[in-house]
């Protein structure tokens, strides 16, 4: 039993260490995030790299890979899913990667991303540009660093999109975002065309920030989020993350003119917490108490967000609710604010964006920072470029680098190669879900009753619970019994927008 | 020069590394107690625990010792003042006392700790005594090993009370405290005779908690509270915390049918976090950048709390602004309001008590503390002996343990020694009072004139600028050349509230 084995208690040992020690780091950043004074973010900093750096430390310690070697994790049939295989499989893919990244370069990346976000949280605020530039320039040299010590397929950017999506590809990648492109502009441009539009002035409606705040946590702790094991706090940009064992932490940002931007920015966190609360405990702290890949992790988010809760039988259930914590709608049909909230129509803000224009957004940005890593296009010139594209893609003038390219925290924060996650995300979410909908019967009917738990303990069974045990395109199979494809969204959008506007 | 020997660099470099990783324990403190989800505290146990004992390991460094021989140490003139005199001395003994304790025993202190004070968070919440005792039990034994792990020069309670009043024996304690009770009861009883009654019930008008925390929030800051290097946030137990150079975050709690809590409670830990603050940051992580010692820290809380806080020249300027934050003060003279937060009465909880009866509160747990660590005193007997001693020192009845021993945060947090250096801190704040308008001339002056910034900067100059530079008692006779007396507290307490009770 390799269970029992001396050198994989031991390997669990140092892992579980290293979780503890990397859970810290996690809440260091949290609250850098959150509620850290303004003059403390370099001392912050300087605390945040000595973890990494330990950490770092830890996961590259030779003792590791001489663990690893007794117990021969190099030939591990790659069809075993036992637990202890998916264990020293995914430790043995770490360490390789870990080893492979000087421990100065890890700190210097940690450090730089303290320092680059709160210099982005001021320039976004302001408007300028110029004081993030040399931040942004820092980051895709250190990025840079990064995909050449690791070795990449074919281009810098594998290396990078690697490490958030494991196994995928940017040749993968880029002809799917070009099928996405290809269907989905046409239904754009007809949807453009339809004389039915949405009153979206409902949404505008002024609406208190504190019955935004317990109405998205009612819905949140409704599908699933547990508020006992997690919090939702407030930041300008929304984000999930896990602080420990237990802890699982949501931010948002309220706008009380504009009521779907926290609630739907909650019910997409909460989608992503549901995921962290759901991962088998017993393996907390090793790879089979870990999620998959960020893709994976985003077809939680955006299911729960868009294809439960933008859908007219989630709100034949929740619209009763609403009304009462926001007296404003009283005077709105179900039919209108239901199409409100899925409005199409080119737009700014990523975040905020409908579900038919939102893979446009992720292309922007996966080919603005692939040419930035390439070194086709230079730091300074990503505003023009950025306003070049949205004009291109979505037909829209950007007015200014808060609304454009300032927008998005990733890049300050360090990470190049994750935006592609976000469309893998909506694939993945329109795959799993049409399966959902073939194993448990009618979800229609379960949101319209309230009932939100068959479909979740659905997900905890056949996607968290799982861990790291299959590759995220393994696992979609797996489940789905079809490799991933763009087909299911494709449909999926097709089937809820033609009729919605009249196509 | 000893700054340049190689051994000296090398201690600055371990402690400021020690001091880092120490800081980052003060976060997950500071969030244990504000924002920790309810199912995470075990895990969060495990990863203070895990720093409390790296941080331990590396104070205990054999390695520091043979720094501090090659440097010394041991024969540095006591009256050495410079900086690398002060660190050295002051090294050598955090050293001498580390090595004492056992790595198991911090760790269990610690791990507890956070387990205790959660427990301690509900068990108030539901006047649940007997979730808490066995919490108490398992703190008292470990303190009690702490104490012999730590040796004493009379009783076990020497060796505790030094931990946070270096060179303060129980028995320089007991009688000072002692004439502060028999000089005081008859002031008490003097101001209950009197005829002259403030009307308390404006205070308890209602007003709005974020009126409050704005109101709050520019006292704070105009008395010197930086919240560019801080916060204020909400805890059932108010209290100021550093976590990290330029971060000190203080807490209080609101009630909106009593206006003083908050408003008091804030600039009370304001005072700790203006201490803070101002502490030379250049010395940070070594002995010249901390503070002295608690009965210090709380000098300069209790200073502008009360000295400050409710003085009438204070609200001379500040009232007609609370005027505007609370409406309902409009109604209400300056003399009325200022009678009312004055009022001097016998009540339940420490932290709301008045100048006057402060320091019965503080006897009373001392004495209880010290009863159960000398095995006088059982656990499951405190709630009866907390009760008899409440009716005896201060002739009223404790309804229950949420407002009798449950009050109090101290004892869940570990701490057993602490209570006594509340009144050093009164004794200090009224000896340093009398001293600053002896040199800065008539303070009420200034504060009628809402200057509280030459206060702040000679107590800057004077307290915070030193350091560990001297001891407690040595700092107080360096400042006001006198040795600590009670007759500045108790000259202070008459000549405010004889005249203001008609005596």
């Amino acid at each position: 039993m390799i269970a029992h084995h001396k050198a994989y208690v031991e390997l669990l040992d140092r892992f579980k260490h290293i979780a503890l020690l990397e859970s810290i780091e996690e809440v260091l950043t949290w609250d850098s995030r959150t509620y850290l004074p303004n003059c403390a973010s370099e001392y912050r900093a300087d605390q945040i790299a000595l973890l990494t750096g330990m950490a770092h430390e830890k996961r590259t310690d030779p003792r590791i890979a001489q663990l690893l070697n007794e117990l021969d994790a190099d030939s591990i049939n790659t069809e075993d899913i036992s637990v202890e295989a998916v264990n020293l499989r995914e430790w043995k893919r770490d360490y390789d990667k870990q080893v492979k990244l000087p421990k100065q370069l890890v700190e210097e990346k940690a450090c730089t991303a303290v320092k680059a976000q709160s210099t982005w949280v001021e320039a976004r605020k302001t408007n300028n540009f110029g004081a993030f530039k040399p931040w942004l320039k820092k980051t895709l040299d250190l990025n840079h660093q990064t995909a050449e010590c690791l070795g990449y397929e074919n281009e810098l950017y594998d290396a990078l999109l690697d490490l958030y999506e494991p196994g995928v590809l940017t040749c993968d990648v880029a002809p799917v975002l070009s099928q996405l492109r290809n269907e989905l502009v046409p239904l754009i441009q007809s949807i453009a065309g339809s004389s039915k539009k949405p009153d979206i002035s409902i949404l505008e409606r002024e609406t208190s920030k504190s019955a935004q705040r317990n109405f998205a946590s009612e819905v949140a702790a409704a599908i699933g989020f547990d508020f006992n094991q997690g919090r939702l706090d407030e930041t300008a940009h929304p984000f999930c993350i896990g602080l420990g064992l237990n802890d699982t932490r949501i931010t948002t940002r309220f706008n009380e003119n504009y009521l779907p931007g926290a609630l739907f920015g909650v019910i997409h966190e909460a989608g992503h917490g549901i995921y962290d609360q759901n991962l088998p405990k017993e393996h907390y702290g090793t790879p089979m108490g870990q999620y998959v890949s960020l893709g994976i992790h985003e077809s939680q988010s955006r299911m729960w967000e868009n294809m439960v809760g933008r859908s007219r039988s989630f709100w034949e259930y929740w619209y009763p609710k609403a009304c009462e914590y926001f007296p404003v709608l009283k005077t709105v049909t179900l039919d209108d604010f239901y199409f409100a909230i899925n409005e199409v129509k080119p737009s700014l803000i990523r975040v905020e964006a409908d579900e038919v224009t939102y893979n446009m957004h992720i292309l922007i940005r996966f080919e603005l920072e692939r040419a930035m890593l390439n070194g086709d296009l230079s730091a300074a010139d990503l505003p023009g470029a950025w306003k070049e594209k949205y004009r291109k893609y979505l037909g829209i003038d950007v007015p200014n680098d808060t609304k454009g390219c300032l927008q998005d925290i990733h890049w300050s924060g360090g990470m190049i190669g994750y935006f592609p996650t976000y469309s893998l995300g909506n694939l993945n979410a329109a795959q799993l879900f049409r399966k959902a909908g073939e194993e448990l019967g009618d979800l229609d009917d379960m949101f319209q009753a309230g009932d939100f738990s068959t479909l979740k303990n659905w997900l905890t069974e056949q996607i968290h619970s799982q861990g790291r045990r299959y590759r995220s395109g393994k696992l979609i199979e797996v489940v789905t019994h079809e490799p991933l494809s763009a087909e299911p969204l494709i449909d999926y959008l097709k089937t809820k927008y033609m009729p919605l506007y009249g196509l």
